[in-house]
């Protein structure tokens, strides 16, 4: 029963790339449990999206939708740096991950890590980085990362 | 005179973007003190370069060439990301910044940066990041800088 109970979650919750129509399930407010976000005009949202999608799997957007409320309940995103150190190497860049506060618990924060981390992966990178607050640090380590260095920031506005 | 000399210096180093002809010029080499870099092929460099360049200003790559050697002694490299947070805001990510341990003391590592920063700038980026290691912290912190989180890293070989 634990294994079907657990498939059964697992259906529930799959993680895919994000949708336009996913604009109308949330994700901007989703977006905004992290980090300054206005709302966004349907004609903006539109436009980023398509200069996004057309680096095609060079930046990729997942989201976990809630079945039954059809909402966006988590997200992340990850980017692949073409670099010519490390033998012309690939280097994944993880960011803008967030679970809604209303479904911490279920390992929808791992889902994210391990989607976006296998498709870093998968497209030849040689390793996969992010930054985070300290105190994320620790669920990081469970997702299999170790703190490497600081990020050092310049704010424009 | 001083300011006549420091003319004369800032012509001499020039910050630029990296040309295909870098390569006999000791960019690799450059590359080679900051990590693990073997030799890469005329081929492999060019198809690298190619694919960086498609992106146009949302990955550049800086050098600066000390002209009476005509070698790079000094690199740095930008990309933008386009992100749907902060009203679809963009942030620039700072890569790769290394110089010469022979032509350190001149400032080439600050001018690098500069050059990177008004780049993130001109494209609209809310704010350009890095990672750096603990000790490089002051460096940027004269640049202008200020540390914010921890960068976690999960390598795949």
């Amino acid at each position: 029963m634990q294994a079907s109970n657990s498939s059964s979650e697992d259906q529930k919750f799959l993680v895919r790339r994000l949708l336009i129509s996913d604009k109308s399930k949330g994700f901007i407010e989703l977006l905004r449990q992290l980090t300054v976000c206005d709302s966004v005009s349907d004609n903006d949202f539109e436009d980023r999206f398509h200069e996004i999608s057309s680096l095609g799997d060079y930046h990729v957007i997942c989201v976990i939708e809630d079945e039954s409320s059809g909402k966006i309940i988590a997200t992340g995103s990850v980017f692949i740096e073409n670099k010519f150190l490390r033998n012309c190497g690939k280097v994944g860049h993880i960011e803008d991950v967030v679970v809604d506060t209303n479904a911490r618990g279920m390992q929808l924060g791992k889902k994210v890590i391990a989607f976006l981390t296998d498709h870093a992966r998968s497209m030849g990178c040689y390793k996969v980085i992010l930054d985070c607050s300290l105190e994320n640090g620790a669920f990081y380590e469970k997702c299999g990362f170790k703190q490497k260095e600081i990020q050092m920031v310049k704010y424009f506005v």
